[in-house]
């Protein structure tokens, strides 16, 4: 999608004169209504613009342009902290603190995050990405300051979404436990990404719309007031009792429980009253909630229509919100598909997402098997032990969740899965570097995290084909077992005409060469390959084996050209501290088969930042001539030390 | 402890007639209630008799005996399945269950775990040992129960303290949005393992004691009903309302709004009206909430006394409940006192806690600094992230925590501390095996999964006054840090006056030898220096280096000896694969220092079972006799490759 890029085209077609005049929040302060509302049309037109040539969250961003503004208009950043749940509605917020001749680098190399950063801003009080931290945080600033004595104000920003997400609770009750003055913005849009399940979500929406509530308790009082013989202590007790009255019969309720003071809900594209409320709140004490409703997507008519395809989205036509149409399929879509057709043979076979259909591609699973599909909120934790609870009722279940966000489960995946031997399935999409995202959403730590727990089985294909015959044999193992993706297309390779099982623990030997022996894993094999080509034309000759597993390893075949070759190179997309190349010295070394020389590439020990991810892989060398060029360097290093292999072929 | 253990003692001195009697579930259906009462009051003498000789969670087995009798009474297990949650409660499960032969090697080595195992009994539904997964565990069964079309009951059985948990909430919030049939049984002793906390908990237990509810609504109700002019709409209006009256003002309204039908709260030592409520459950559809309330401790006056002490707790005298003294303090009480002197000259040390005050040794502190002592409830997601937002406002917190239940906090560490940079401390207490509360409480993961953490330091004490250095260390630090200690009493050191800060990354060099060099860490430094003492007086002479930092590792020491001995050993009381050992692998092939032969000793990659520490250390060979075989078999198998070394004094 880089190449569509052209900032200058941006900045060229937008005007926003009163955007231009907006260099920090004081700025916004001097405004009138009218006029914000004049700005948040011009910071509509520049997400629309600038999205549609980076890609991005875009259905989220336009939700909350009036929510943000009202916001910066009536606290002080960034004395008081604004901290953004998951952090992906951040763009107003960017474009109005100082940020906006930066925004159309937003998501690009070296451009701005797509995220809240602290690096990036001091308007950015805290960096996130994965959901349900903001109200922990704000909790920690909000007793900071209570503890120094300040003043300032703190407000979280979540969404309805990310408060299924079990911290949220945590954090929920222990604020009202500690009573600091903390302002909790409820961004309810009724969603997460896909539609919001659970039952608080339809709680909340259900309450929103009903005004059946006032008007009973109103009738009551009415009724009352015109009985002359009711005594005045009924009516001094249903006075008490108004107040509980309205908070049954509104959301408020919980949070009230949770002893927050709770105002809404608000219309959350009304500036005015936004602005009106958040005054209010400002002068409150204590723990409180705004519950504000938003439109996911407002203002563009795609997004609002299809809010789901646009909360994070590649680049696309701004006119009509269409994306271009890839002739390969994603490994995404590939996975979906195998599964559902799995699954027509399979009746134990389930499938289960935490609050992301689409992006894992169950969605097309739902439809077929809507009663064996579960989605369970932004809840990884409660997914695996859910998922483990079917397993043990002899169901297959399959966990289809990104590779970042199942870092949220480690502790699950221990007890609940393997300690257990329980055969639940991991399918882990976006494993590896995922591009525009950022370090929030790399999936670089699976293979670390996943190989060093017992009976774990992890694997990971070269492509989408052999992606098939792994869940094939995810499928058919009695244990828990994880196979780990890449994000975005396919290689494009056929795909046979039936999945069939791999043999546990088996490498596949891809290429001979006596010079050096690549061992390469999931989306690096391809990598691997073509590194070996372009050595081959320098005349040195490259052993390429397929690991397939991560666990349990092929030490055999790995061994056996590790003793071959003056030179052994583990390449993986994954971090080099105990990953993939460390399980290779541990089994080499356990073997006594370790070479003279061996290279681990990989991620550094390093967070790697956001930018197009063939650009990461560039920087990183984890590309053909990254590889390549890696070889060649440690073929002249090992030099001294060759005696076994013919030296002649390497210039 | 194992010392004072005495099972033919045990079994002599209890007389228990009804438990006799008792061999499955089926046999307690016989029984009265009378009866009941008196197998109650049999089954507590049983649990204080034998965990006075093995230790054990001797409050909440105490305050859930007849919980758990009501439940075998009324359900069929294991048709029905009874999810334990933690599982430290059910000791009169296993009692009724065909275990009561075996109650006696309740925590040994080879013993029954104290803890549910689905390895140990088919009446085992799930396994369990940290908090809050019972209700994803038994929504899972129970939505395979629904597709499979099975009629069976599926319970869970959650404490308050783990309601706190956030995992819970998710699994709450599925459930009600699933309708599935699922009993959750709210076992409110008002505790964690300390007095619990968080709005939620003064909620439910503010609401279990108050009556002023009842009459209120009786008082409106009858005043209504006296007077002759009220409308009959009003009378049924405030009918209407009636239900909505009543769970306002009861803790059900919470569990109501999440679509759960509630029952309570119900008297939990009441065999008849647990029973009948648990009768009255059974027939009910969709999710049903019964709130019980019990005493922690129930029936033995020193655990009623001071439940927290008797939540889990070593030998003890049954008559008054007094446990031996230990001269040589725990890491436990040194890390909690060092760092209250530390916070004395440092205001911005403060201190969180995940619900165990006592057992990380923060009370100390909490007396002290009570303001800046937090105990966020059984939360480690929002301990982490609290932490994390303290920190950014300047603060540095210390995450006083299991190593264990750190794992909860995974996605956090990374994200919220490591990717920012934010300098939180981790005291990681019980790292490494823990002994009898077995695998699910072991911390041999930790070093496995910190060090593959950007950003992150990770330090072992080989001591207790080296603990107090490294603590030092850690508040002087600028960005994320742990330190890992074990669990119970030190090496029994004098203590340096003052701790002093320790330079980051720099091992420390204790012995000399040219036969083989020792790299050990944590607790396995004075195991690796016993070792090398035994080796010596078989003329093998030793190096021995303690790591002190797992992250980032001394290179330099480390590589230099390596290359001087035939023979490098790694000890740690980790997981080998991807820990320390792996470390050590990964840097000296990076720098072409490797030795020709490297032994790693760790946890191998299995669950390690419950048994003494000792025991376990003995059957690992991670004690100094152990690591001296290893030892001495590596070098016999290493001998045709030692060149440079005096083979001579190796027999």
């Amino acid at each position: 999608m880089e190449r569509n890029f052209d900032p200058k085209q941006v900045s060229i077609k937008i005007d926003t004169p009163l955007l231009q005049t907006i260099d920090s929040p004081a700025d916004l302060k001097r405004l009138s209504i009218k006029e914000l509302e004049t700005l948040a049309e011009e910071i509509r037109r520049v997400i629309i613009q600038t999205t549609a040539c980076t890609g991005g969250h875009v259905a989220p961003n336009l939700g909350v342009v009036e929510l943000t503004l009202a916001l910066h208009y009536v606290f002080d950043a960034p004395t008081d902290r604004i901290v953004w749940d998951v952090g992906h509605q951040c763009y107003t917020h960017k474009l109005v603190t100082g940020r906006r001749d930066r925004f159309h680098t937003l998501r690009q190399w070296q451009g701005i995050s797509g995220f809240p950063k602290r690096d990036e801003s001091h308007y950015d009080a805290f960096g996130a990405g994965h959901a349900s931290t903001s109200i922990s945080a704000a909790l920690g600033m909000a007793s900071a300051k209570h503890l120094k004595g300040c003043p300032s104000r703190i407000i979280a920003v979540i969404g309805d979404g990310s408060m299924t997400g079990g911290m949220a609770f945590e954090a929920l009750n222990h604020a009202g436990d500690l009573g600091r003055d903390l302002i909790v913005v409820l961004n309810d849009n009724e969603m997460s990404i896909s539609p919001n399940v659970g039952a608080l979500s339809s709680f909340l929406s259900r309450k929103l719309s009903s005004r059946t509530v006032m008007s009973l308790k109103r009738e009551v009082e009415n009724t009352l007031k015109a009985i002359p013989g009711v005594g005045s202590n009924i009516v001094q007790l249903l006075k008490k009792s108004e107040e509980s009255f309205l908070s049954f019969f509104t959301p408020g309720m919980l949070f009230q429980a949770l002893r927050f003071q709770y105002i809404g809900p608000i219309k959350g594209h009304r500036l005015d009253r936004l602005i009106e409320t958040f005054k209010t709140a400002k002068s409150l004490k204590g723990p409180v909630l705004i519950h504000v409703g938003t439109v996911k997507g407002k203002g563009y008519e795609p997004a609002e229509r299809d809010p789901a395809r646009f909360h994070g989205i590649g680049c696309f036509d701004p006119k009509t919100g269409e994306t271009r149409k890839e002739n390969v399929p994603s490994y995404t879509a590939v996975f979906g598909r195998c599964l559902t057709e799995l699954a027509e043979k399979d009746p134990r076979i389930v499938a289960i997402t935490a609050a992301m259909p689409q992006g894992t591609g169950l969605d097309v699973f739902a439809q077929v098997y809507p009663k064996r599909f579960f989605d369970v909120g932004i809840a990884e934790q409660h997914a695996v032990t859910f998922a483990a609870g079917l397993a043990a009722e002899g169901y297959r279940p399959v966990v289809a969740v990104y590779s970042t966000f199942l870092q949220r489960a480690y502790d699950q995946i221990v007890h609940d899965v393997c300690l257990q031997k329980l055969p639940v399935i991991f399918a882990m999409d976006r494993g590896g570097l995922v591009g525009e995202d950022g370090p929030t959403h790399h999936g670089v730590f699976d293979m670390a995290y996943l190989r060093h727990i017992p009976n774990m089985v992890v694997m990971a294909p070269k492509d989408e084909n052999e992606l098939r015959h792994m869940l094939k044999t995810a499928v058919l193992q009695q244990g828990p077992i994880a196979l780990r993706y890449p994000r975005g297309q396919g290689v494009g390779v056929p795909l046979d005409p039936e999945p069939h099982a791999l043999p546990i623990g088996v490498a596949e030997l891809l290429r001979e060469g006596d010079h050096v022996t690549l061992v390469a894993v999931g989306a690096m094999v391809m990598e691997a390959v073509a590194a070996a080509e372009i050595l081959a034309r320098e005349g040195i000759e490259a052993t390429v084996i397929n690991a397939r597993f991560v666990k349990p390893l092929d030490v055999h075949l790995i061994g056996q050209w590790a003793s071959k070759t003056p030179l052994l190179v583990t390449v993986e997309e994954n971090v080099r501290q105990g990953g993939f190349g460390s399980a290779v010295l541990e089994a080499l070394s356990e073997e006594g088969l370790l070479p003279r020389r061996v290279l681990r590439l990989g991620i550094p020990d390093t967070f790697i930042p956001h930018g197009h991810l063939k650009k990461l892989r560039r920087e990183l060398g984890l590309d053909a001539e990254g590889i390549a060029h890696s070889v060649r360097h440690a073929l002249v290093a090992t030099l001294p030390a060759i005696h076994e292999a013919p030296v002649r072929a390497i210039r």
